[in-house]
């Protein structure tokens, strides 16, 4: 150990005694930073606790729950020797992993719950290739940079989620749903939007496999608990010059009916459609001047040579198309509506509005324009409608909505998603940092278990965030027990 | 008039005397070869008489209403002032005039009901432009040669009738409905799928009209019975490398659910999913050693990285993928899937066993799985089931079907539609040559009737192949009036 690597360790060790983690851990920890003196570490306690945290604060509750939680220190490889050598060490040391791309996602799945090394996977970033369909790269590449590479080649993202400029492709297979682009490929889980794998199982011999299709998805947002995939090969799209819109209403029926006839029309080429009904306009304050107040508006992207089609679609709901920017000045100004949609909506809310939080909740095909407008009806003012038309899995047209909610209590909280259940809306709960309890919405199928235990046999990857896995007994009876299960609940 | 005019104006003219239409317009015909002899004109009987036909003869009772008619001439102009010269002296004649493209539709749309001159399109055929996302060419334009054109800029067309080798883009527009493509983009008719037309009136003066949108697609399956369709402007799909493929079943469940299955995987890039239930493969002789005797198959055209997700859910039911051709190899050899779908299907059929028809029918979106199950239950045997995905005109996914019918006799052939009809299966009667009995389904909106009243206002074009369109007096006195509407009937 030369005296930057001891230097480092101490480093850690302090930041360590400063977190309220198991407190046998930071030895572990010390001593695998001592074997693995080369690795890039981070210790210091504001860059630990800030790696340690996503955007789990769009929720009050997760934000009491998880805000103290944090990391011993945070390791970013570069190789996959590196990942290996690491993995190893972590496993003979009985040190908890946390799996963590740029920290976007917003169930805390960046968070160690049990304290350990957060594996920083954000270095470790080459695109592999791009070829006609296919783009195949190292997890932690930014999707921004992965679809200036495939718009190289005519071609772009099937799944854009709004924070592609930051978010990582690890980071949204293992936390994201779908994105911009969803309203013709669907969700991110549909075959033939990833086609497979490399992973490795976290063991002190790591092994590296590669999965594919229905396999691979079995790693699909689980939160980076069931296993770590190196890298992802996924589907792309041909890329269209795509014009941007905000189409704006006096009213929300014509609005949303605007939107779903355009996300249904077969005939218009499209990569994203937003409704947002009144007040949510209001809280785009960088829109403003092409936002009128207590408009509902449309927010869209079409291949430009739909737009005559498209303005007609508008004037026959009665809608005023303000905001256009066509492909090329979208390119020059490097401001893009994609920035203002699904949770980029919440978060721009969110900073003139520090009172909202929000829900995740999916309407049943065919619907969901009832639906939503039964919602409205029942819980508008407290609820604010944003709606984003997608495909389902079965390939349906419908909504996934990201309403912003006036918070007031948890227990209102959890009474406004029961209104939804009890009226048919499925709510992905947001507010909830257990996998089981989120969006798998119960217990996990027994393919996904059994992916848990071939790829973590020894439950080190974030312990507690998986309900259904047994807490185990520690590797070596020198290293501290793992947290159990749902301790910070 | 020079020597050789004379000569093509008297067999014009002897043709015309073999005809069975009105005796008086061999003289106004005669007038007008005798006005425009530098016009190619085709008067050879033989010809005339193939030039008047299409492809009703798949119906036995188009077959025997329409085998005998006749156009006294054909006109194959190759500018537009060929066209507007045409026109003009037709118009001065009261000469009836059928807009023909390549005869592959099946409504008898080029057969004249009235005998006059068929306006053969096919050697107006320039490609004008192609953009991204959109192509304009003349209407004789074959689809082959456009897609052709769209391939070379990494584009194809987004409805691609299984006649394309021969078919005309002008005729798509005037009789077709979709096809291949249409799996994404719907039929024809969606807004965005033709974006605009240049068409002419049939006027002593001819007037040239630029019509977009809504305001074109007035003119769209009208046969040609109310403008002149001169250009079309039609949004284009992106390429893909398309892998074909049969895949064989030995059940009808299973085969019907893996083509819904596929029509529906958002993640599943396709250009098309046709159902074959046994014994329509049966009929396919050139693919008789890929669909073993009794299967049911669906053939299907998939981007080829989806290969694997096509694999996977093809033995999710139980199906065997046989015959397979890439990309690569469909190119080379020159031979294509495509031309086993929609009504070639019905050709080939047709070609080994005469005894069989066919019908043209649609199903309710999420309900077709149902209902083509219950007609195959009810009717089986008699009625063969064909049924082709698409997306409908909102978007959804369903199927139109073009089974095969085992033809006795028309009173039964109008009790099988009957039974479709009384079970909620849309008919488009495919065995009727008046517009409004057809697709159209009963009387033309009155936006299709005004269009009629603008571009024909002397009721020239088909006379007979519209009902809604009052016969008229002829143009001068001294020319023969048009024959009624329904005449044939």
């Amino acid at each position: 150990m030369d005296a930057t690597t001891a230097t480092t360790a101490t480093n850690a060790m302090t930041a360590m005694n400063d977190a309220s983690t198991s407190a046998a851990l930071p030895g572990a920890v010390a001593a695998l930073m001592g074997e693995l003196p080369d690795l890039d570490w981070i210790t210091d306690a504001v860059r630990v606790a800030r790696l340690s945290q996503d955007f789990a604060w769009f929720s009050p509750v997760l934000d009491r729950q998880l805000k103290d939680k944090r990391a011993d220190a945070v390791a970013r490889p570069r190789t996959e020797d590196e990942i290996r050598a690491l993995v190893g060490a972590c496993v003979r040391h009985a040190v908890p992993i946390t799996i963590r791309g740029s920290g976007t996602g917003n169930y805390g799945q960046t968070t160690p719950l049990a304290g350990g090394v957060v594996l920083d996977m954000s270095g470790y970033n080459a695109l592999r290739w791009v070829r006609p369909g296919v783009a195949r790269a190292q997890a932690g590449i930014r999707l921004g940079e992965l679809e200036k590479q495939a718009r190289a080649t005519g071609q772009e993202l099937r799944c854009l989620p709004s924070t592609y400029r930051s978010a990582t492709l690890g980071g949204l297979f293992g936390g994201g749903f779908g994105g911009v682009g969803s309203i013709n490929y669907g969700p991110l889980a549909a075959p033939g939007n990833v086609l497979g794998l490399r992973a490795m199982t976290i063991e002190a011999e790591p092994k590296v496999v590669e999965l594919r299709g229905a396999e691979a998805m079995r790693m699909h947002h689980l939160w980076g608990t069931n296993g770590l995939v190196l890298e992802l090969e996924i589907g792309l799209a041909p890329a269209h010059p795509w014009l941007e819109t905000l189409v704006t209403f006096d009213d929300f029926a014509p609005a949303l009916a605007f939107a779903d006839a355009l996300a249904h029309a077969p005939g218009l080429v499209k990569r994203e459609v937003a409704f947002l009904a009144s007040p949510v306009p209001d809280h785009l304050a960088q829109l403003a001047e092409h936002l009128p107040v207590g408009c509902h508006a449309v927010l869209s992207l079409v291949a430009e040579p739909g737009e005559e089609a498209l303005r007609a679609l508008a004037d026959a709901h009665g809608g005023t198309l303000g905001y256009r920017r066509t492909a090329a000045e979208v390119q020059k100004s490097n401001r893009t509506l994609m920035e203002f949609t699904w949770n980029h909506t919440t978060l721009h809310a969110l900073k003139v509005d520090k009172s909202l939080t929000y829900l995740q909740s999916s309407f049943v095909p065919g619907r969901h324009v009832e639906q939503i407008t039964e919602m409205e009806g029942l819980l508008g003012g407290e609820v604010l409608m944003h709606a984003e038309f997608l495909r389902n899995l079965d390939g349906l047209v419908t909504c996934s909505a990201l309403q912003l909610v006036r918070f007031t209590t948890e227990a209102r909280l959890d009474e406004i998603m029961q209104i939804h259940r009890d009226r048919g809306v499925r709510i992905n709960n947001p507010h909830v940092f257990v996998v089981e309890d989120g969006k798998a919405g119960g217990p996990l199928p027994a393919e996904v278990v059994a992916m848990k235990r071939r790829f973590d046999p020894h439950g080190l990857l974030n312990p507690g965030k998986l309900r259904d896995w047994p807490v185990r007994p520690p590797a070596s009876p020198d290293t501290a027990p793992v947290e159990p299960a749902g301790a910070v609940a």
